[in-house]
């Protein structure tokens, strides 16, 4: 079809090209009544500006790449409708890619997304990425780059994470104030950060409280980090140590919810014949029986942090103006349900080698 | 940075710069060798295809975009997670926007991705589109489309959809057949076609064997049907007829899950005292207590079908071969759980009624 030009619609209300112009960018020294006659005929000719005139004038595609591991994931879910609400704010449209945990795939979509010419590029990193060279090459492109949640500390650039440590610390605290001693771990992968992080606040907690840590507690999830992992290590767990454990903290929610799966299946009562732990808050913890108790990790505003950062470092670049990195550490809150809180009737056993 | 050009890596390696191109295109007829060299000097020095010339000789941004009614939702994200796969496969990148069940902000976005000339959009409508003036606007820009699960009959494009009303229907009729007979229906606002679909399988299957439909069952689900209107519902329909209700079929499994919430609550058992058939298989509904009967929509398949068929027309414009529009019906599955068995020792309470 003909495309319509600014001139056109000039021409046909008989006013100036800048004038019309003014009026579809909203600018206020063009009045009401022309805005308006001017915005209906560019709807009724279905006028749309040519976005790369535009990406050329203003040095921008107007596009950010994303990268997360997988999408289905609620946790990344809510990351995304933080991130999309803020480019929506700016005017900005964004290219979701998942690595699928793949670091190669990972390395290629950098690739992509630089050669598409993207202002800028938020990644959460996927769990096999030991080396950074795509990162750096993104530096040296100068094209702003944050990391969240998932994150490399060596990259010199802005990074929008929690605390992963302090919040499993306050987890495990929490059941131990509770009663609790021989607490479990059910960890992640031995590489992403955030698994060693929240290991090292459990054991932490367990050594600040005078609870001897035994890494016999403590039990890898491999599949990463999914409900069968919560199902089998518990199967393991009744099998290694029969009923002597009080309590396990688990690296995800959907980890306990396995746990409380196996339990449900073998009739175990939770938490009177164990108590869990989850972290991150999912909405199925909200609402699974019993509830569970976890630490939430407030991905909203991850999201919608991560992207005011990156939009604000892209200003900046285009106004050549100096940029700061920042590390912003989102604060988590634990979230006390039923799973951690043992009935008064029904205290807790004291167990012997203490 | 400097910008690396085909020429500089062709006279680096003494040889052409066609030779360069076809090697980094990956040509048969350049020796696996030049390959090679040719790759890893590229990789050396950051060399990346400027993507605006790309666009420019292919005729092709490389981009689709995506519009889906919200992101945080299980069934959406595993669409997505389908589109995405087959889009690395065709090298393509996805531009992902959520109009938030909005009508005009679906508007604007369908303007947007216009705009930034995408290949192809994919879009699965929100719950307040009642006019497609925007969709026929692409329609008219040539621009290839595909309306996916919340699907416009009207609108003349391909799409990708399961057939609601005879997945409700097989739902309610197993119920039936498992014995239940006052079956409630807790179904989603007026105006989404699947919803009407969904409503209209429930009442077909209980005409069609002779149980009177009973509008008084049927309750509205206005909340964007979530787990507040499965629970908030819930303890209407007892309010209104005590416990003369054998089974609900709701429109989604979270509004189900709200159910099972509200019972919890009441000592109400799920499903002797109250059988409950959901619609999606959310995750969720595999690891409640109990299980949730529910209705599969293959998802995954959705996002590659339709990712599939959209990047055929695309290939089909770019070659100026006739496009027919297809439309493909994903086939469902009942998923039967223990929320629709009841005990054996614990027999449907006849309805005096009947």
């Amino acid at each position: 079809m003909r495309t319509v030009t600014l001139k056109q619609i000039a021409e046909e209300l008989n006013i100036s090209v800048t004038t019309v112009s003014k009026a579809l960018k909203g600018y206020s020294d063009v009045s009401k009544e022309t805005k308006k006659r001017v915005l209906d005929l560019a709807e009724r000719l279905d006028y749309t500006p040519n976005s790369f005139a535009v990406s050329l004038r203003m040095r921008q595609s107007k596009i950010i790449g994303v990268i997360i591991p997988d999408t289905v994931h609620y946790f990344f879910s809510i990351v995304i409708k933080g991130i999309l609400k803020v480019a929506e704010q700016h005017d900005y449209m964004v290219i979701l890619m998942q690595s699928n945990e793949k670091f190669e795939l990972e390395k290629k979509q950098i690739d992509l997304l630089l050669s598409k010419g993207v202002d800028g590029i938020l990644i959460s990193l996927s769990n096999n990425t030991k080396r950074f060279d795509h990162l750096q090459k993104v530096i040296k492109h100068d094209i702003p780059l944050l990391l969240f949640d998932k994150i490399a500390k060596t990259v010199n650039c802005s990074k929008v994470y929690i605390d992963d440590r302090k919040a499993a610390y306050d987890a495990v605290t929490y059941l131990i104030n509770k009663g609790y001693r021989r607490i479990a771990h059910f960890r992640g992968d031995l590489n992403p950060q955030n698994s060693i992080d929240r290991f090292l606040g459990y054991k932490q907690a367990l050594l600040d409280n005078n609870i001897p840590f035994d890494p016999k507690l403590v039990y890898m999830c491999n599949n990463n980090t999914d409900f069968d992992d919560g199902y089998n290590n518990a199967k393991q767990m009744f099998e290694d140590h029969g009923h002597t454990i009080d309590a396990v903290f688990t690296i995800t929610d959907l980890i306990s919810i396995g746990i409380i799966k196996y339990c449900d299946d073998n009739g175990i009562k939770v938490p009177d014949d164990l108590a869990l732990f989850g972290f991150s808050n999912w909405f199925m913890s909200s609402v699974i029986n019993p509830e569970l108790s976890t630490v939430e990790q407030h991905p909203f505003k991850i999201g919608e942090t991560s992207a005011e950062i990156l939009f604000d470092e892209i200003k900046r670049k285009l106004n050549d103006e100096p940029i700061e990195y920042k590390k912003v550490v989102i604060p988590t809150e634990l979230v006390i349900r039923k799973s951690s809180e043992k009935s008064e009737n029904n205290p807790i056993k004291k167990v012997i080698n203490l």
